[in-house]
């Protein structure tokens, strides 16, 4: 027995995030080099105020149904671990409860604080394996093919999409467009991965706006216009993190556009700013939809296929530590797109901490309002299969860790 | 053979109002009394347009997927129908075509409709025979248990607030409040039915604000404290027409700005104006979620309980049409709660068009904050099963008919 172990996640909830702590608890309980297993409460929060429960006292049956609940059941932050003086301190809670295995469920920023701990571990004489599990909705971690959480949050957001589309198709006649915000700030790629439910081209989405592609009022306006001559209707997937040329989101607009036609101030997201752009524009009535954080946790219809990697990520994880390797995370590799294979990597911490994966420049039409056939060869793989949770009453069943504190 | 039969849909889309189309098809298609089968393109819009298609040159397979796919796949309108002179044309169409069987799949406008140009038509000597089939996510129509759509609706929107309130129980250092819009722009019925996620005190909602209840702002930031304390955390669902004691709905406080380009009054505010409350009076960050249409298009988690029923309602308006039956509407009529046992009626169309289902008072918590026990009791069993649409390529195959138009 080398020592006792800790599993934590980090930032924005996904369906599958779960999945990869189950994969990192049932391998480490598992391990004989492995003592106990703890969870942090509230992803690093928990190890800097020594908030750190026994994963050991779950029942199999909670473990079990841990990998199909969404969200993060450890508990989850956004505090971004600054100082050498932070590390420390979670060094020392380590030491007081012999933890020598690290895994951190999260981004880049999770990574860059497993990385930073681990190494000052190194330096100061304590003996840690850190290996990171990917984990983000938002898909734009480096060095990884695709992001575990990633297929469950485009297959849900598709979801609603084709549903929401046939809504306006049978509503056009007084509910004529419809606005759908998706996550992202920085990337596309959860907007884009709506481009899967389109079969056809009077399919929904009709156009999908990418923070890649500076916003063009009269461009948009006139591609809304093209569908609403040809298919009388028009569906459009916006990012949050849309933007016009000069950098300010679509919901903070300066000048002309800043007032609606009444000479108020906009408010809301990039929905509510597209709405009031299309009804002046265009005339018609837009509806929108902003399905918010219900995007990044549908559990009830999260791809198999993320959830595998995900539960497989967790579990190769602890793999790689037992084998005596640190400072790595987990990666996805994909050896072939048909069929679709993809097997499991390591690469450094650091080199996920400071870089990011953009959404290919080639890979938006050449009118910007839309994505191509590569980027549905890249996404299609992720979205197969559908994880059904246990059901109870007619809602799923979600678990709780009990939580016995240490 | 008496003559053709001609099925429309009408008004807002449900996730199930294309079962009970197909209910309507497939048991008019097997019936030798009636001659073809036709589809009013959009609702009665169709039928005032002459935009009529033979649903009997659909194949097999599209009637049997028909049953599995959201929204109103023959079309929809909020076209009312005002005067006889537009009666009288709908009645010469119907001439026109030897139509003699008029199945309308819709709310208390529709069978207004259906009930008055039934009875010109019997005053001007045409025989025909008409049959209501109830459709509504409002589960506000009178004489009827409850509508078809409804069951599917809250089934949904109850799974996004369990997942979206996980969300919120792993974030809540950094987004402490979550508000969920819910549809529902009279009655309560839609948000109240979110309370079917609450199986524990902690879960989501916490908070249920109903348009029966006067909004109350201190006492409602007072609630919202309170689960502060207590769970640090707080999920609300707020009905769309939830108002002030003044009777303006939430999002009209700020004047014109709730109104949109055309100076129609706009709902779906009701949560960006409490979120702005919440962090006026409670000093922590609140998020929101509008999931708008999507809510009532979800056949991939729809409710099985609820297609069963909205399929058999149709059938069973063929059925009764053929026994003679006319100005009249399928109802649902509960026979017992546990085990739940559900029959088919008829009522009146007339007593459907001039009443409304409101939401029991009693059904109410005496705070106003949430619902009892009798309303879990009553809803429950309309969430039960899960119907699973066809697959392909890891989301959802959704039917179009062909339209034959004649």
């Amino acid at each position: 027995m080398k020592g006792n172990a800790i599993v934590a996640q980090s930032g924005g909830p996904t369906a599958v995030i779960n999945a990869s702590a189950a994969g990192v608890i049932h391998a480490a309980l598992e391990a004989p080099e492995i003592g106990k297993v703890f969870a942090a409460h509230n992803g690093i929060l928990g190890v800097l105020n020594d908030e750190i429960y026994n994963l050991g006292k779950e029942s199999p049956e909670t473990l079990e149904e841990l990998r199909w609940s969404p969200s993060s059941a450890l508990g989850s932050c956004r505090h971004k671990v600054k100082s050498d003086e932070d590390r420390q301190k979670i060094i020392n809670i380590f030491k007081k409860h012999d933890i020598r295995y690290f895994f951190y469920i999260g981004g880049n920023d999770s990574m860059d604080t497993a990385d930073k701990v681990s190494k000052l571990a190194k330096r100061t004489g304590y003996e840690m394996w850190a290996v990171g599990v990917p984990k983000t909705i938002d898909n734009d971690l480096a060095e990884t093919d695709h992001c575990p959480g990633y297929g469950s949050v485009i297959k849900y957001l598709a979801t609603m999409t084709m549903e929401a589309g046939r809504d306006t198709e049978a509503m056009y006649t007084a509910d004529t467009v419809n606005i759908i915000e998706a996550m992202g700030r920085n990337a596309g790629w959860i907007a884009a991965g709506t481009a899967l439910a389109r079969r056809k081209e009077e399919d929904a989405p009709h156009i999908i706006l990418l923070p890649e592609v500076p916003f063009n009022r009269a461009a948009f306006a006139a591609k809304v216009q093209h569908y609403l001559e040809t298919i009388h209707r028009c569906v459009i997937v916006v990012s949050e993190g849309t933007k016009y040329p000069n950098g300010s989101f679509l919901n903070e607009t300066k000048g002309d556009f800043a007032k609606d036609a009444f000479g108020h101030v906009q408010l809301g997201g990039a929905a509510q700013a597209l709405q009031t752009i299309v009804q002046e524009d265009c005339r018609v009535k837009a509806r929108i939809a902003m399905p918010s954080t219900i995007q990044r946790t549908g559990a009830h219809f999260a791809s198999l296929t993320d959830n595998e990697e995900a539960y497989g990520a967790g579990r190769r994880a602890v793999q790689a530590a037992l084998e005596g390797v640190t400072d790595k995370m987990i990666t996805l590799v994909r050896e072939s797109d048909t069929p679709y294979k993809c097997s499991y990597g390591l690469t450094d911490l650091s080199k996920v901490a400071n870089g990011e994966k953009f959404f290919p420049k080639d890979w938006i039409t050449d009118d910007g309002f839309f994505v191509t056939e590569e980027f549905t060869l890249y996404a299609l793989p992720l979205i197969q299969g559908e994880s059904k949770p246990p059901m109870q009453k007619g809602l799923p069943r979600y678990v709780r860790t009990s939580k016995h504190f240490i």
